[in-house]
């Protein structure tokens, strides 16, 4: 019963920030996934490469700490910290914390913000942010059987990341059976291979986002794929 | 309020398992950690190790799936699964669900039990399960920083696994900082580096589990780190 309030309260203000984003021709993407699996660096290869053609921002959940904000913002990029120790220490990202950082930041300079949630394969796919894809990046260390034993997380997101293939030589995984398992849970799943280490399959990440800024840019329609639906 | 309540109900319920496990002289270990740090396979070569010496069982902690405790169970022992999934899909145990395991197992011939909870590095260290020791594993592919960023779980636990250090080589990682890490969110925790695919370094794990058995053998006093304080 209370769950079901606080998730009520926040799918409002994910509709509010849907909306917000919308109006500002912002593409967003919340990046989800256990911690460790390389989303920082992912995120950080990825605005060196596409720094020259689009404003790229950071909305970067912790617990505590702001080494990975740090990271980021040494591009001289716009980067917000959202801490949840605040909060009782949040393990996921609410959407009124989302638009309260989005609030921080001058939006007219941004093409696209990355919502990095706090590293949890559970929550955070419980809560809605109101952004345009959700993306979750699943580690080829985390072995093959991941998205069956945390499904709802593979069936909130529209785009699964197996990060870390550089490793790929050194392992006893099947990328054929972690696929497989991926497409069980979500039939309409985008899958990309990558290694933001050596830049191998990077390129069809970098597609799918200048596709949603696009989207984003051209239409008054935003993409949903709400978490929690 | 209502999380207080929750965590003042399942602190009952750990005091109800303590004096029972204790009252058993069952040594019981709690192993937390991230999706895929390799906590099954790791319980799992443990067993192979112990299986001359002790009766080990294992109550198998996800949100949904058996595969895990089949896995473990292909080697005649004890196993018990809780799925969280009609529990509203928990991303932690609690320590009602541990007894109501216990309560399915022949535990007159168990000497040791491991609870494998639910993969997730934030929640499940808020939920004291009564059992002996708390253990974190960290896998080496999750990076050096975990400690700093997930503070409550390094905290809660007395003994910290830095596991899959047959990929050491393979990885920019620096086990100084780690383990600096580690020891600086909670200086007394004990540390032990081991790979469970080579069985480098298995030595000490087996070490602490034997000493844990003797202790709850021969004493009527319990080794106690409740998860939450």
């Amino acid at each position: 019963m209370v769950l079901r309030n606080i998730l009520e309260s926040n799918e409002a203000d994910a509709a509010v920030n849907r909306d917000f984003f919308t109006r500002k021709k912002i593409a967003t993407v919340n990046m989800m996934s256990s911690p460790g699996s390389g989303k920082t660096e992912l995120i950080g290869k990825t605005i060196d490469i596409l720094s020259s053609e689009l404003n790229v921002g950071v909305i970067e959940g912790d617990i505590c700490t702001s080494m990975d904000s740090e990271r980021l913002a040494s591009r001289g990029i716009q980067v917000v910290q959202i801490n949840t120790e605040p909060f009782g220490g949040d393990c996921h990202l609410e959407a009124s914390m989302v638009k309260g950082a989005a609030s921080l930041m001058d939006l007219g300079r941004l093409d696209l913000i990355f919502v990095e949630n706090v590293g949890n394969l559970v929550c955070p796919a419980e809560f809605d942010l109101g952004v345009d894809s959700n993306v979750v990046v699943l580690s080829v260390t985390e072995g093959e059987d991941k998205p069956l034993k945390y499904p709802l997380m593979f069936r909130t997101c529209d785009l699964c990341i197996l990060s870390k293939t550089d490793l790929l030589g050194v392992l006893d995984y099947n990328a054929d059976t972690a696929r497989m398992h991926v497409l069980k849970i979500n039939p309409r799943i985008e899958i990309i291979e990558l290694s933001a280490k050596t830049s191998s399959g990077m390129d069809g990440w970098i597609s799918f986002l200048k596709n949603l800024v696009f989207i984003k840019k051209n239409s008054n329609c935003s993409r949903h794929t709400p978490a929690g639906e």
